[in-house]
């Protein structure tokens, strides 16, 4: 069936709105309820029995800052200069300045945008986690700010901001955000499911066709369509032919609706792609933070990055770079249990014995050890810059290795690439010019990670260019 | 002005022919002959002044095997199975199987086809040099055949077919390839630049609009549109969108059309793209052979693969994997004038006097050169499998470190992503069904290799799947 209609072959429209946003996840709740605000006829499609999609799944961190509330309210300075230089130098090889300097400019307000539409934030600190933390606390660390080389380039501020709740914030803010359009003039259609764009020849999005329990229905949108229907990791093709590595991955973090569907539509209608290969993997290894102490080690018994990166990063290494092959290697004095389970893949009296009982190659692990110990002994890692707060010698038997390879760990992955579209939220083509009628917010497009990931930001970008989807397509088809 | 005109935009048609060819490189030369050859009325466009295109600028080395007779008349045994088992392990991490397939079983006819078509093979083995050979003889390892781990996943066999011509064959295959379609009934029109597709709504490509020096033509293919345009590594925004570490290499292999002009008209009338941030990455760090002794390091002083690998593994993994920090460090017994000219980046009576000057983290080299030698001793690489005949300890002083560093050293580039096409050459949709009336081949698909390269396998693959498109679109609209 194809994914494009002319607008010939659509007989009559069984319905008419100004802005038609399909999917109700963060983005799309964002867009809805300001496209509403704005005075814009809006309704919502979403395919699934009720809102929230991968959002309401997720732990909920919001990657915001340059001096939000909630950062000043736990004590913490921060800058929209200073959050730039972070986001820049971390969200992979060639980020979108633009949209990346809209975003900490107005992540202050984005933050009070969205305490108004109800999501609460407890401004308590949380210490001693990365990303979700175990309790209902409002603020933690959510990216790799002071590690190296990230501690080099900017001032580091935790800028994970997480609605109160325990343990699990997605459902809360996805509960809020969708309150919030119930409350809006925005309807929403829930099991309809978008199977077709409407366009005239070579042109304008007219609408869209959704396929219900009760046979296809054909919608009219006189102002634009928005496409907030989340990334592709459930989609078996197009890991294959964009992100093939990601198979390797245990978890693959995404609702059923993660299949690409709005990437699809988007590209049909002449929409370009980008980044298509870019991917968040979260290699949880080193929590409780006491586990930074040790070392994370590939198949050739070689240290590859500094232990207390955030996991996102460390995933991201060990996938990507090192075949997913990894071990973190402890003593007695920093072994402790780990905050996700995680199977002890060796142990050995000496790092000799446990090089042998991993099948590394001989004296590998021994001349690692070696080294980081020696300089270990007066608190330094010259070779991977780790924090002097996690270097001490591992000197202590017996020793351990806890299993980091793909086979027997954690890797929860989901994909950031996908439509390419501009700060207005509008779905670019091949030249870089916007399809008119038609936008795209949240993983369906290419966001402000390209490639090295913070938590937070799939949430942060997804409502913030939601919002902005909605007010440009609100403002009607000429905008 | 749009990639794609309606049909009923076109008023007029100023030619009419069965199969349309946009670009005369390797693939489009195989596609228009053997279209020609079918019996379909064949025109070329080609908008530079003359054919050739990136083709004719390399070293027109092609991957071929399975038993070829230039293998044969050289001495070397090869099947189908061991070379798709190497291509299957080599070519990144989701190859299309299929195609490979294909190319294995068929590999020894298209050697035959080449040679009839004027091409020649002088049947002598180049043995010292990887790739393209310094005179004229026809084969040479092109690949990672025989290092660690293809060597122990399949049979070796130099499967780098170059045609007779000293130095650099790509303009004898090309000149040979030209004028067989000279010979034939195809027509060759250049200075003609393909601007747009002309399509029916949603549907069959039907021509395509060329700019040329007397204004715009419009041509009517009966049959099929076949793209063989070349990659993307000239265009900038493309790079940054799809493979942006290319950034740092200091020379991109191309003609000056590799803009991926015809990567977006296939998109535009609907084609899916796949595999865009794979990319060939050259580092001829390692010839002459006796290099492969030294030890290729990272700017934490560690190996990080076995020397001995091609040359395009050594800059894959130097590039995507280190950030193209790297030196190939050697003693006075390894030392040799490089063939690639290349800087001393500094020189030490000891490791540890190498490693200051390098400016590495202190003790790292020392260790990776003591773990080395220990091994070395006794002929072993345990670590990263180097074959033997490359192991020896480094004792000699001084000790020196070749500059393999992308600010200072040769790192040559190239896309692999394009299109996403059948074995017949037909462009897909996201939905992998066939755009009727549109084909490519070569660099303007995703080809052989989705990750890992051997050289010749774009020659390979273009010419191949660019026979293939044109006996398929030879076949009439229906096919």
């Amino acid at each position: 069936m194809s994914l494009i209609r002319s607008a010939e072959d659509v007989g009559r429209w069984d319905a008419e709105v100004d802005v038609l946003v399909v999917g109700l996840g963060c983005a799309g709740a964002s867009a809805a309820w300001t496209a509403a605000d704005a005075g814009a006829e809006t309704l919502v499609l979403e395919r699934a029995g009720g809102g929230g999609g991968t959002s309401a799944m997720s732990g909920g961190v919001v990657y915001l800052g340059g001096g939000t509330a909630l950062q000043r309210a736990c004590g913490f300075e921060d800058t929209p200069e200073e959050m730039l230089k972070y986001l820049m130098a971390s969200c992979g090889p060639a980020p979108d300045e633009a949209k990346l300097r809209l975003y900490c400019e107005a992540s202050a307000e984005h933050y009070d945008w969205l305490v108004a539409r109800g999501v609460p934030f407890k401004p308590v600190f949380h210490y001693g986690c990365s990303g979700e933390p175990p309790n209902d606390d409002g603020l933690v660390w959510s990216g790799s700010e002071r590690a190296w080389p990230y501690c080099e380039i900017a001032v580091p501020a935790p800028r994970g901001h997480v609605p109160q709740m325990d343990h699990q914030a997605g459902p809360l803010l996805m509960q809020k955000l969708i309150a919030a359009v119930e409350e809006s003039a925005a309807r929403v259609a829930t099991d309809h499911r978008c199977t077709a764009l409407v366009q005239r020849s070579g042109g304008a999005v007219l609408g869209a066709v959704a396929r219900t329990s009760e046979g296809e229905r054909t919608i009219r949108a006189r102002s634009a369509v928005i496409l907030t229907t989340g990334g592709f990791i459930q989609d078996d093709a197009m890991i294959a032919a964009h992100a093939p590595r990601v198979r390797q991955c245990s978890f693959r973090v995404g609702a059923e609706g993660d299949d690409g569907s709005g990437i699809r539509l988007g590209t049909a209608a002449g929409g370009a792609t980008v980044h298509m290969n870019a991917v968040s993997i979260s290699l949880p290894a080193t929590q409780p933070w006491g586990l930074k102490r040790g070392l994370l080690i590939n198949a050739q018994g070689q240290r590859f990055i500094n232990e207390d990166a955030y996991y996102g990063r460390l995933g991201e290494y060990a996938l990507l770079r090192h075949g997913g092959r990894a071990w973190l290697v402890v003593d007695d004095a920093v072994f402790e249990k780990p905050d996700y389970p995680r199977e002890v893949a060796a142990v050995g009296d000496t790092p000799a014995e446990l090089e042998r009982e991993l099948g590394l190659p001989g004296d590998s692990l021994t001349a690692t050890l070696e080294l980081y110990n020696r300089h270990a002994e007066r608190g330094a890692d010259p070779v991977f810059h780790k924090a002097t707060d996690y270097v001490q010698p591992l000197v202590k038997p017996p020793f351990g290795a806890f299993d980091c390879t793909t086979e027997g760990s954690l890797y929860a992955a989901f994909t950031l690439g996908g439509l390419a579209s501009d700060s207005h939220g509008r779905v670019l083509d091949p030249e870089g010019r916007p399809i008119p009628g038609l936008f795209a917010a949240g993983r369906a497009t290419s966001g402000l990670s390209v490639g090295g990931y913070s938590s937070g930001l799939s949430l942060g970008d997804g409502s913030f260019f939601g919002r902005r989807a909605g007010a440009c397509a609100a403002a009607g088809p000429s905008a």
